[in-house]
């Protein structure tokens, strides 16, 4: 399927608004999405406020395109809805857990990959914004989250205002084992990473951070030690707050 | 995109084959994703060896689908491999938290959708596998997955041997919310609920199950607190025993 193959992440918009009609059919596909026992322990707060936008563009770090795209969704494990429900049916919600912030985790992710994918086929572009669970305690505070709602990810959408390349992937055999996980030896490694070693944007990026290899760059500027740990327990914590790690 | 809009989880398949250009692309669609920073920090089992497959089908409960199917994919968070080349390149990761195993499994479960869809997009039916975060431990030992690798959800594929009714989903005023999150009163409760309360289906399942209504069904019968506890428990050891936990 060609929008499949074509995607990629957008980071400059039009000004241009999204139809209404075009936006509804995008949130129906979201829901179309496989979920856990159909409970559908999720929900999506489609932002389209300016001043709400600047808030959020603080959240995640300051990023333009939250600024520029005209539509902002944030997809979120949701429990509340799902526990007042049966609250009302005199009947005893347990999914303070773990286990269901997983399983609604996933609710979550398959509903925000069918909007991405449903709007692309509209000529659309998306990006996904992994600051969302870095900066999970300011947004829930941004979008007023109650209790048994965390952010999983969220996602900007407009007209694209460029046209970027595909985007280099590891080789299919680098990421796919048949049968059973076959682990990697040394030379396997070698081998699965040397393209995306050799591509003249990885030689300029080590260049510019002037690091010996594009690993270092991950681990030495990108997603370093101290920020992992941070934002890591930062997370749990505001998973503790907002209930769900009961078990 | 009509793909998205006609999925139904599949849970009788026909004894054909796959042919291996089509499931070369289905795993490529997987790959198109977008992932947390193109660290592409996943991996996907493809499984189609009977007697591996007889292995699965005992640890997801048991359920036919599994045994039927040709295709079994377990899509994992696997920080494994990025260790390794990290490791490889003198560079020194921290990924062994809970940040990245959720980034992880958000990573897994973007593939898995695009995995889906694009096989539907061929004319095959998939079925998600929910009990994956349940027995994984079970599913570790049958596919060898070592140290930095957790299944995280887990399809079948196969051409239908049934075309089911598309399933109900609870009307999309009951899941998005506009610019902020708007907590749900009792009486839209009982709207967002009703359609789903007074389907046919609904009904025989509440005499069959002798409850006095659906929420009883999901609280008492489907999803009950001691297996919801339990498997919480359980789930989260497992990932500590996989390094994932090391915040």
């Amino acid at each position: 399927m060609d929008t499949i193959f074509n995607h990629k992440s957008i980071r400059k918009y039009k000004t241009d608004t999204i139809d209404d009609k075009i936006l509804e059919k995008i949130l129906l596909a979201g829901t179309r999405a496989s979920n856990s026992g159909n409970m559908q322990v999720y929900s999506m707060v489609v932002t389209k406020d300016e001043n709400i936008r600047k808030q959020l563009h603080g959240a995640h770090f300051g990023q333009n395109m939250v600024l520029e795209a005209p539509v902002h969704i944030t997809f979120c494990a949701d429990i509340n809805r799902f526990n007042k429900w049966c609250e009302q049916g005199n009947a005893q919600p347990v999914y303070d857990n773990f286990l269901w912030l997983y399983n609604a985790t996933i609710d979550a992710v398959l509903a925000s990959q069918n909007v991405c994918i449903e709007a692309e086929s509209h000529g659309l572009g998306v990006c996904y914004l992994g600051t969302t669970t870095y900066m999970a305690d300011k947004i829930i505070e941004i979008l007023e989250l109650p209790k048994g709602v965390i952010p999983v990810t969220s996602i900007v959408v407009g007209y694209p205002d460029e046209s970027p390349e595909l985007t280099d992937r590891l080789p299919l055999n680098g990421v796919v084992h048949f049968e059973k996980y076959n682990n990697y030896s040394s030379d396997s490694i070698k081998d699965i990473y040397a393209e995306k070693e050799n591509l003249p944007s990885t030689k300029k990026l080590i260049a510019e951070n002037e690091t010996e290899n594009l690993a270092q760059i991950f681990t030495d500027k990108r997603y370093k030690k101290d920020d992992n740990i941070h934002f890591s327990k930062s997370f749990l914590e505001t998973l503790k707050k907002q209930g769900f790690m009961n078990q």
